[in-house]
C-alpha cells in the first residue's frame, strides 16, 4: 500500500511542435517536456501513445499529463482535467465503492451492492467449493464480480457527474478468496490446508487486463493480502484505524460475513479471521432483510412487551443485522432463550406448530394481516455460529498474547454492519468482550476508508 | 537493442513446499528461491501467477522460471524446458521469420511471407494513404500484419516441432510505417511534412496486448526507429554489418520496397531513406514473379542470343529481382534500351503492336506455345524509377559527406534480393556506383539478423 504520497500526479505541458530542424517521435518531446516537472519518468503506456499524436495537434501542443509512481504516463487530456480514483471494497455478501478526486482526496460520491456471486454461495467456503466443483466455477465467479464493479463505476460516475474514462486508478480490498477470484488466480490450493495463497504481495494490474472498464491506461492496485483467510481488507481496515500507533493493547474487530479480528499488544499484530456467516447481514435469517427502510433496526423489551424501531420509520417489513442482534440479546436477558439458545416455549410471545418455533417481534395484527415478523429456532441457531465464531476468534488471540479482555485499552467495532449495532446487545449475547462501554469505538467500513486512502494522500 | 546480455535466462528451482509453520505465498516462496540464483526479480507477470499453483503442486515443487532482464519471470516449465524467440524482419513487400533457441542462439527455423498489406497499397505510401482515407484502414493494417505475423510462427514451430507457448520473445524490425501498424500507433503525422514518428524509443509491450499468439506472458520487443522514414530495420541491419566499427568510409545500402542508405564517415552515421517500389521484387513487372521455382534469376546477352538461368533449372516462368535487374544491364550494354530508357524498335528482339513494346527473353516457340517472357517499355519505366530512388538516396549522402564514391573502402548490399544480384549489373545501369568489385559485400538479410542478434547474445 503507497505510503503518503499518492498514486497519480497531474503535470501541465506545453510542447514545442515538430519542425524540419526538430523531427524527434512525440512521444520523444513530450516526455522532454514532461521531465522539467518530473523527472525520471520514461514509460508510457502503449494506449496512451496511441492517443498522443491527435492529442497534441487538436490541442495545439498542450495537454496534461497524469504521471503514476512518478514513472508511467497513464492519462493525456486538456489541462486542467479531473484525476478520479475508484475505492472498492469487496466484501463476500456486500461491495462498497468511491469514487474521489485523487487530487484533493475528496469523495465525489459512495455507492454499495450485493455481491452477485451469492448466488454460488452464501460464504467464502461455499464459494470456493462452487469454484472448484463447476466447470468454469472460478471464471464465472470472476465475470460476476468484475460485472458488479463494473456496474458500481458507472454508478459513481453517472452520480458524480463525471467521465469514466477519467477514472486512473482502482484500489481494490477484499479478503483473500475474493482476491483472488478478482484477479483470476487459482483457489484450491486455498481450500485445502495450510491454506495458501497463489500470491499475496501488493500488485499492480493494469484494468484493461482483468477487464475493469475504467481510464484506458489506469491500474488497478490490490494491496497485500496477509494469509489464506487474512486479507488486503483487512490491512486497509488496519491502516484506517492505526492500531499499530497504538501503544496500549488495541483490538479491531472487523465484522463481516468473514470477521477479521487483530489484536495490537507487546509490540506486534497479530490476526485471525473467523467464519462468522452473513447472518448479521440479514442472510440465512428467515424475517432478515439489508438495512433499508422497512428493517427493523433495533428491539427493546419491556416485561413481554416488543418495541421496535424501523429505519425511516415506516411500516417493518423485516429484520436488519443490528435488530436481530438485539432481539437476541433482548431474549437471553427476558428468559426468551436458555443459555444453550433453546427458545422457552412456556414464553408468552413464543409460538410454535410441532415443527418449528418462533419469538414473534412484530404480530400479524400489528402488521394488519401480513405475516408475522419473528425470530425463529433456526436463526437463534445461525446467530450462534455467528456469535460463536466472533468470540472464539477473540479468545484465542487473547489467549495468545496471554491477556484477559479487561486489558484491553480500546476495542474498534469496524464493518458496516459493526457501525449501526447496540454495542451492549452485543456484549449481552457474548460476543464481544463485557469491558466498559467507553472504550467500544464504532468506525463503519474502515476497509473502505483504508482503501480510499491507498488512493489519496 | 539489448546489448551483449539475451534479454532471457532460464533457471532452475526446487521451492520448499507449504507447511502449517510455512505458510507463504506460493509467489512469496517462488520468488525467495529464485533470489539465489538471480537477485533482484521481484517481478512476475499475472498469467505466471496464475499458473503458478498448479505448476508447482504436479511438478513435485520444481520447475523452471524464465526471467527477463533480471526482472520478471516471463514462464514457468518443467525443467529443462527449451526457451524459444521468434525475431521478424517485416517489410513493406516481404516478412522473414526465424525460430531461435535463445539459450544456444540457434535458428531452428526460417520462413518467408508475401506482406498481406499488399492487397491495400504496394508500398508505404500507398499504406498509409489507405489507413488514412478508409473508416478503419489503420485497424485493417494492423490486423492483416498480425495475421501473417502468427501465421509464420506457426508454420515455424511445425517445422522445427516446438510449441508456440514456449517462443517467450519476439523481435520485430520494420521500417517505421510498418512499425507504427503493428503497434497500432495512429501514422497520420508519418505521412505530412515534417513527417514524425507517434513513437521512435525502444519498446516492450506484452505479447497479447498486440494479439501476437506466443507464449501469454511474452514480450514483444521493438528496437527504435530513427526518423519518419527511417526504420529499426535499418537499425538491425547497421548492427549486424557493424559499420559503425569501421574506421574507413563504409556504405549499407539494403534493397527493398523502401531502401535504406547509410553512410558511415567522419566519425558518425548518415541515413537516408529512398522509396525505391517492389520492382526489384518482381512487383508491377509484367512477368515479375519472386525468387521461387521456375524464376529467370540472371540474363546474359551474346549478340542478339539471350541466355537464361533459372531457379532450379526448370522451364522459366516468370523473372525475379535480380532477373530483372541483369536483363536491364543486359539491354544497356546492347543497346536495346537508349540512355532514356527508350526501346529500341529497330532491335531483332524487341517487338511491338503500336501500344506497347517488349524485348523478348523466352519466346512463344522455346516456351511451346504458351505466351513469351519479355520486359515491357512499361517495365523498364519502373526500374528506372526504383534505380533513380537508390541512386540518388547514395549520392545525397556522399554530397552531404563531400565525398566521391571512389573514397568508399565498401559497400555492402543487404536485403533479400540484394543477395542475389549481380553487382555488375547494378553498376551497369548506374544503380550502384563505379567502383572495384571487391569493394562490394552482399550480405543477405541483416535486417533479420539484427533482430535474431536482439534475441540471443
Amino acid at each position: 500500500m503507497p505510503g503518503t504520497e499518492p498514486p497519480l500526479s497531474d503535470h501541465q505541458l506545453v510542447v514545442p511542435p515538430p519542425a524540419l530542424d526538430d523531427v524527434r517521435s512525440d512521444t520523444e518531446r513530450m516526455l522532454a517536456t514532461l521531465a522539467k516537472s518530473v523527472s525520471g519518468c520514461n514509460q508510457m503506456d502503449i494506449e496512451v501513445t496511441r492517443a498522443l499524436p491527435s492529442v497534441l495537434r487538436s490541442q495545439k501542443w498542450t495537454a496534461q499529463a497524469t504521471v503514476r509512481d512518478n514513472n508511467e504516463v497513464v492519462a493525456l487530456g486538456p489541462w486542467p482535467s479531473r484525476t478520479l480514483g475508484v475505492a472498492v471494497d469487496l466484501g463476500t455478501t456486500k461491495l462498497a465503492a468511491y469514487l474521489l478526486d485523487v487530487t484533493t482526496g475528496v469523495t465525489l460520491a459512495a455507492r454499495g451492492a450485493m455481491n452477485p456471486q451469492i448466488r454460488y454461495g452464501e460464504d467464502v467456503v461455499a464459494r470456493l467449493t462452487h469454484a472448484l466443483s463447476a466447470s468454469d466455477g472460478s471464471a464465472k465467479l470472476t465475470a460476476t464480480v468484475i460485472d458488479a464493479i463494473n456496474g458500481l463505476v458507472t454508478e459513481l460516475c453517472d452520480e458524480a457527474d463525471m467521465d469514466r474514462t477519467r477514472v486512473l486508478e482502482a484500489v481494490i480490498v477484499a479478503n483473500t478468496a475474493m482476491h483472488h477470484l478478482v484477479l483470476g488466480l487459482p483457489v484450491e490450493q486455498l481450500s485445502r490446508a495450510p491454506y495458501v495463497p497463489a500470491a499475496s504481495g501488493a500488485m499492480d494490474i493494469k484494468a484493461r487486463e482483468l477487464h475493469i472498464n475504467i481510464g484506458r491506461s489506469a491500474y488497478v492496485h490490490m494491496p497485500p493480502v496477509i494469509a489464506g483467510f487474512v486479507g488486503s481488507d483487512h490491512v486497509a481496515a488496519l491502516l484506517a484505524t492505526r492500531i499499530d500507533a497504538s501503544a496500549a493493547p488495541v483490538m479491531v474487530v472487523d465484522i463481516g460475513t468473514n470477521t477479521e479480528v487483530c489484536l495490537a499488544a507487546n509490540g506486534h499484530l497479530a490476526s485471525a479471521s473467523c467464519a462468522s456467516g452473513p447472518a448479521f447481514e440479514g442472510g440465512h435469517i428467515r424475517d432478515g432483510m439489508r438495512a433499508a427502510a422497512g428493517a427493523i433496526e433495533h428491539v427493546q423489551m419491556d416485561g413481554d412487551m416488543v418495541r421496535v424501531q424501523v429505519v425511516e420509520n415506516g411500516e417493518p417489513s423485516g429484520i436488519c443485522g443490528s435488530g436481530i442482534l438485539d432481539a437476541l440479546a433482548e431474549m437471553t436477558t427476558h428468559g426468551v432463550v436458555d443459555s444453550k439458545g433453546r427458545l422457552n416455549l412456556e414464553h408468552p410471545r413464543v409460538r410454535h406448530d410441532g415443527k418449528t418455533a418462533e419469538f414473534v417481534l412484530v404480530s400479524e395484527q400489528q402488521r394488519a394481516g401480513k405475516a408475522a415478523l419473528s425470530v425463529t429456532q433456526a436463526d437463534v441457531r445461525q446467530l450462534q455460529l455467528a456469535k460463536a465464531a466472533i468470540a472464539s476468534g477473540i479468545q484465542a488471540l487473547l489467549e495468545h498474547e496471554c491477556m484477559s479482555s479487561s486489558q484491553l485499552s480500546a476495542i474498534i467495532v469496524a464493518g458496516a454492519f459493526g457501525s449501526y449495532i447496540d454495542v451492549r446487545s452485543a456484549i449481552a449475547i457474548g460476543m464481544l468482550p463485557s469491558i466498559p462501554l467507553e472504550r467500544f469505538q464504532q468506525v463503519g467500513n474502515a476497509a473502505g476508508t483504508g482503501a480510499k486512502m491507498a488512493l489519496a494522500s
